[in-house]
């Protein structure tokens, strides 16, 4: 039998040179177009809070987004976005992280955490880490307790853990 | 006792000015950040399916991502992104349409939906529909059976109805 990792990294589709040439995309629509593979992944994730009570999961646009909001139901916790500049409505915190040419910047609602809650935190690729560490940042600004960030995929090779300091992290699938 | 879309309703946040002068934003965050709110809005949103055995949810990036995932394994279906162009890395169909300056394209995957299947198509908000609509021709292009378009709001006062043809339009909150 495989395992339910093994079963979701089989399903992934590699596509060469996207989004430019070079890198082997990782693409994750056969697992979610999927009745049942879909189900594991959200379950996957969801069993990475360890049993422990989560007030908030945050999600990275977008793609997180896709895998928070089940997590964030699963868990009885809300939902809360870490998106790209200028897409927030209310007030918000920002975190500008490096590219390899230039920089971007993430916000979060300044009230969508409230002090000492817990927060798990979900994108779908952990790969060189600076949006998963601008996003921790943001959290703990927030004076959140951040339990974890966890990841359906993580790109060993590009030691984005290194980013994420004393974060618990943890990846469904490990490349 | 408040029905669940007045709950919902009276939740969400007007942001004046959003995202420009003139514009009052309809902000879902409070709804998101809410364990019951946001079981509450999947749940009303999951039930426009009216019971018809659903193959795939089609979700519109980002916000859409949101509440489609949740939709989708509620239904035991799959989540098919329809995506800004460029940001899906596999064959896709793409389609154009206008916005108050210039014209925006939404991409789907050539193989996420097959032909016959039957679709629910998901967004956050119904507003001018211009995005649905474009959502809406390409779920067609692929030969698909959309069952409805479903919303969590919609502005009645922008008549994007009407460029959703023949297609059944749910909505759980209208203004």
């Amino acid at each position: 039998m495989p395992t339910i990792s093994q079963l979701l990294s089989d399903s992934i589709r590699d596509v060469p040179d996207f989004p430019k040439p070079g890198i082997l995309f990782k693409d994750i629509s056969p697992i979610l177009s999927d009745p049942a593979l879909l189900r594991h992944s959200m379950n996957e994730l969801t069993a990475t809070s360890g049993g422990q009570k989560i007030d908030k999961v945050v999600g990275i646009d977008a793609r997180g987004f896709i895998f928070a909001a089940p997590v964030a139901l699963n868990l009885e916790a809300g939902f809360v976005p870490v998106r790209k500049k200028g897409k927030l409505p209310w007030q918000t915190h920002e975190m500008a992280y490096s590219l390899e040419y230039g920089e971007n910047i993430v916000e979060i609602h300044k009230d969508a955490i409230q002090p000492g809650e817990s927060v798990l935190l979900i994108d779908d690729l952990l790969a060189t880490g600076g949006t998963a560490a601008a996003a921790i940042k943001l959290i703990k600004q927030l004076d959140a307790n951040l339990v974890a960030a966890s990841f359906l995929i993580e790109l060993t090779d590009l030691n984005g853990r290194e980013l994420l300091g004393d974060t618990p992290v943890n990846a469904i699938i490990s490349y």
